[in-house]
């Protein structure tokens, strides 16, 4: 242990997953943040209440109203993007600000019970082209971190990490590997069925970054 | 009216029913947000309906869970701050990066309904020592609307707008005065009785305010 208190992000994707575990590796003392916030993958939260219990760490799921809506993951009338990993729009899987919310969120939440650090699985690499998933985003919230809140001013600022944001999706595999991610309960397709639709832009992801580790994807029924 | 539309965070106070008619008269559209987040004060949300409706705004009300808690303002075992306004230090009334989530959320409602501006009543001068409620904080939020989102990537930025930041409580009153804001709804003491404490730091901010301004409180009995 090294006696720092950090929360994790968690979302039963096999990104926040391998975050948990490299910040369980460091030596924090974890507790995970799940956000049901109506997504359309309803299992999502249920994965990623196994894996945190695989970990061995407490969980707090954070209700929320994303009601208002503009999103193909929260509205199935929206149809998800598929299949073109090279297009450079943001496409509509976009949820307007959630890494905003969910990390102010969790801000509150560690001031109010003195956490030292929240870990995000945000990647900037191998990814869907969100925003909030970029490193300037990153130092930007970092900001507000440090002059927006009483933690801050006092000298005592809650670090924003995302240790996974310069990675590319094999090398995020092989880190969790190493680390013992259970990867079998992670789950990535956007569908949200018990099978990955391996049409979506985040089971092709995830299917390229297995494929370029070296790694079988235990997921994946042979 | 000036072809855009603004969210205003409204929550029944002086300041933020003060900013909602300052957006009105330079012809904003306005949508009034309006948090219940478990707030001592539950009369504060009803008082908030009625400002929205006296100025024929449209409001919505967005539940948050706060319930980590934390400040004097959620839990009635810490006692609120009394009668010290020359203090340095952050008061136990402070919600930890309360404003922060409330302009997240709003950023998110703004993305995905397409507002061009979010209208804060926050102030930084007779105000209780926030670290939300200052500049530096105000700049640092804008920079994030500006890089994490895609409303800002694409080029229309989401304005954060605080009009009220660097006047004094005494200013604040006047203009409220003179736009017809109906201060007899509102209410700034944060015991949230009918009655307001005269004891606590926003009841004795609010007095200064208005015997500055040379102007009668219609909330005060007399």
């Amino acid at each position: 242990m090294n006696n720092k208190k950090g929360i994790v992000l968690l979302s039963g994707g096999l990104d926040s997953s391998t975050s948990l575990y490299y910040a369980l590796d460091k030596g924090y003392e974890i507790k995970a943040l799940i956000f049901d916030y109506g997504q359309r993958d309803k299992r999502e939260i249920d994965l990623a209440k196994s894996i945190a219990q695989a970990a061995g760490v407490e969980y707090e799921i954070i209700n929320l109203d994303f009601s208002w809506g503009g999103s193909a993951l929260l509205d199935k009338d929206i149809e998800l993007p598929q299949g073109d990993l090279e297009r450079e729009d943001i496409p509509l899987s976009y949820v307007p600000s959630r890494n905003i919310v969910f990390l102010s969120i969790a801000l509150s939440y560690a001031e109010a019970k003195l956490f030292d650090e929240i870990f995000i699985g945000a990647n900037a690499v191998d990814y869907s082209g969100y925003p909030d998933c970029r490193p300037d985003f990153m130092e930007a919230f970092q900001r507000v971190a440090d002059c927006g809140t009483k933690s801050g001013i006092e000298g005592r600022p809650i670090k924003i990490s995302a240790p996974l944001l310069k990675l590319k999706k094999s090398e995020i595999i092989k880190l969790g590997n190493s680390l013992g991610v259970p990867f079998d309960l992670t789950s990535s397709c956007y569908e949200g069925d018990s099978e990955p639709c391996m049409k979506c832009d985040s089971c092709l992801i995830r299917e390229r970054g297995f494929k370029e580790a070296g790694l079988e994807d235990p997921i994946i029924k042979r």
